[in-house]
């Protein structure tokens, strides 16, 4: 990759010089990652088998190694040799709660509160459904559905639908106005942990034990944190949470979402999609619905094997990672690559709209940039594959089991090249 | 396998001839069948390789051999290489609605109006909702759901839960009693086209045509019956159908649902799941919801992109396969079936719930037999695959695509042998 042409030999040679000494850095921080060996476990590659600096996990994760061998397994033998005889010989009928289970230590739950199955939109209609179930029962008074103002579009669209079905009505409260907007109307809050947009971490702590204290259930959803922060559901007393499995967890294209019900609410859970696969005895065949006890009590039909059991073997990565490890990787690859944008991008040509506060940042930065939508398309181009969100945000994800501190480098680096060309 | 041991030698004799004749009607009616080509498409053996009677297609449809292919590509080079780029590339984003299109002919739609996503009882909530919303736009009064009594069970969970979240009410009807049934008052009504317990074909255009006549909306319920006969969505004016794709579709395990609406709905088309995959722009990222429209507008978060792309090269199959042909075979084959049970199996061991009538009969053959359960799991032992629902019923569907009359006879004969064997 060329070096920007414009500038003067003694600007060129002090930006060789910065050039080398972030590259040198890069290098000391990659040697002393404790998490560097579970790149391997990852296809990083292209088409052409040409190295690809992906910082766009955040919105699909890179492909296990593993993977194309159990799904071939899957297909092969399970479906076309064994069939039907599969759903108790290959256990595809309990991969849902096994699969929430493989889930619950990343996001700081304990066994039997997960279930995955369908859509993230769909478990936000059974999760704010079930909120407001509950939240009606304490108290008919409580109306009110909280939503965070910049929440990901579908989390509204849903949380709209819900409120409608169940005659509740929904505010939009920026989510560090949400504590003080709690109160003896609120039903229950829904809250992105990461803005999708801009990378900000949401207070989950904060948020779940305000909306405890004014008598209200928390729905948070976990997109864009689980795996890539310690969540600590349990240790925070959520009461519903919802999250994706496509992003840091690596599952695969539209793989299936999941759903986290607290152990105390188990009971209370009342599903707006009572489907037979959530019975208490689903082969029963009664026509009277009977909900099963625990994290099953969540599933609805019958789930996608495929995607399952994809996703059941993308999540052995996890075995044995540390979240605070994870997490330090993080914010330590996102300060690095900020200081990269710093020294290759001028100043003011683009702005960082992630909060620079540790506390606040997920695993993410979000540049703003008028041409956006261009010079994303040429990092592309280039091998640096970001994302584009309209108007004018460049956004890199940095997913610390495969994303290297050469990544950033080299992504900032690139970045600053395009930057110079079109201002050439 | 052995003959039964019990008869005298000149039953014996009689037997053999009786069997004789069977197999050499089975061998000339495969040889005169136009589907039969059609066969050498799946996979049909067991895991060491031997001849299965896999009479479960009704419950899970055999794998095409083209499949592992393809899901070895989707994974391998679209997940794995191309990442994120396949959502454009690769033609991800818009395999929904190219799916429907594909299983619109075998149900008698035209392009536009299929969507494929999520699973039957997510689309039976889709589809009732809608249809209630839609009534009572008409007309406030109509607050009655009629749901066919015997319904399978989670459309009947499901349709309570519509109800529940609409403030209708629901009425369990027998399906021939609907028509006499609708009213004034009813908003919608929610059949199964095929029993999914007995085999019976319910009177889709007669019952259309009634609720039509009553100001009702039709929800039908096609999991046993797209693919086994013709369904003439669009030739009867249904207004919305589901159905799943993993029984005759072949889609695999848990492939994905689908949910139909009549081209003039459309535009009314009102989901309880306005997820972003639904919106007119969902890279707008809008936090007003503004729905697409046509097909689109019944999808809801990120597709099951392996499971999707699965299905969609299962579906290939019936690439110039006419649905008459396929209604002529099943007939065949199922006549054939219960001439054989007659043949070898005593009188009164086990009775037909199947209707005989040609025109109420689908492409099963349920048997209601004392000890189904043993019964069936010594068939299974014996390479004779059917599934037993309890309490006491044997249900071996017929799938034109793979079954052959050798097929039909030898499962009865084994059935005869294992009952003989059972009574001795």
């Amino acid at each position: 990759m060329s070096d920007a042409t414009e500038n003067t030999p003694e600007d060129a040679s002090a930006d060789a010089s910065a050039s080398t000494a972030l590259r040198e850095e890069a290098a000391k921080l990659d040697a002393a990652d404790g998490l560097a060996g579970r790149r391997e476990a990852f296809v990083l590659e292209d088409e052409k088998g040409e190295r690809v600096v992906y910082l766009d996990g955040n919105s699909l994760g890179a492909l296990p190694r593993s993977v194309p061998a159990r799904v071939a397994d899957v297909v092969e033998r399970e479906w076309g040799r064994l069939r039907i005889r599969s759903w108790t010989e290959s256990g595809w009928w309990t991969a849902p709660e096994r699969v929430g289970d493989l889930i619950a230590p990343i996001v700081g739950a304990a066994p039997g509160r997960i279930v995955a199955g369908d859509s993230t939109s769909v478990n936000v209609l059974k999760a704010v459904v079930a909120a407001i179930r509950m939240a009606r029962e304490d108290n008919p008074a409580r109306t009110d559905l909280l939503v965070d103002a910049t929440t990901f579009p579908t989390d509204g669209y849903i949380a709209a639908s819900a409120a409608r079905l169940t005659g509740a009505a929904v505010r939009a409260i920026p989510a560090e106005g949400i504590p003080g907007s709690v109160g003896p109307r609120t039903a229950a809050v829904l809250v992105n942990h990461v803005d999708y947009r801009t990378g900000e971490l949401h207070d989950l702590p904060g948020i779940t034990a305000a909306a405890h204290e004014a008598g209200a259930y928390t729905v948070w959803d976990l997109c864009h944190s689980a795996g890539a922060l310690p969540v600590g559901l349990d240790e925070h007393g959520v009461d519903l949470a919802v999250g994706c499995t496509y992003k840091y967890l690596n599952g695969g294209p539209g793989a299936p979402a999941y759903l986290y019900v607290r152990r105390g609410l188990q009971p209370r859970f009342d599903s707006p999609l009572p489907g037979w696969h959530s019975h208490a005895d689903p082969f029963g065949m009664s026509h009277e619905y009977e909900p099963a006890d625990g994290a099953q009590r969540g599933r609805v039909g019958t789930p996608d094997i495929l995607s399952m059991l994809a996703l059941e073997e993308a999540l052995k990565v996890w075995d044995g990672v540390d979240m605070a490890a994870v997490r330090a990787k993080s914010l330590a690859l996102t300060d690095f690559f900020l200081r990269c944008v710093g020294s290759y991008v001028p100043a003011g040509r683009v702005e960082s709209v992630t909060p620079a506060e540790h506390a606040r940042r997920g695993s993410q930065i979000a540049l703003r940039c008028a041409d956006a939508g261009e010079v994303m398309a040429e990092l592309v181009a280039r091998g640096v594959v970001g994302d584009f969100r309209r108007p004018d945000v460049l956004r890199f994800g940095f997913t610390p089991l495969y994303t290297s501190f050469a990544d950033a480098e080299l992504a900032a680096r690139v970045l600053g090249e395009v930057l110079a060309e079109r201002d050439a």
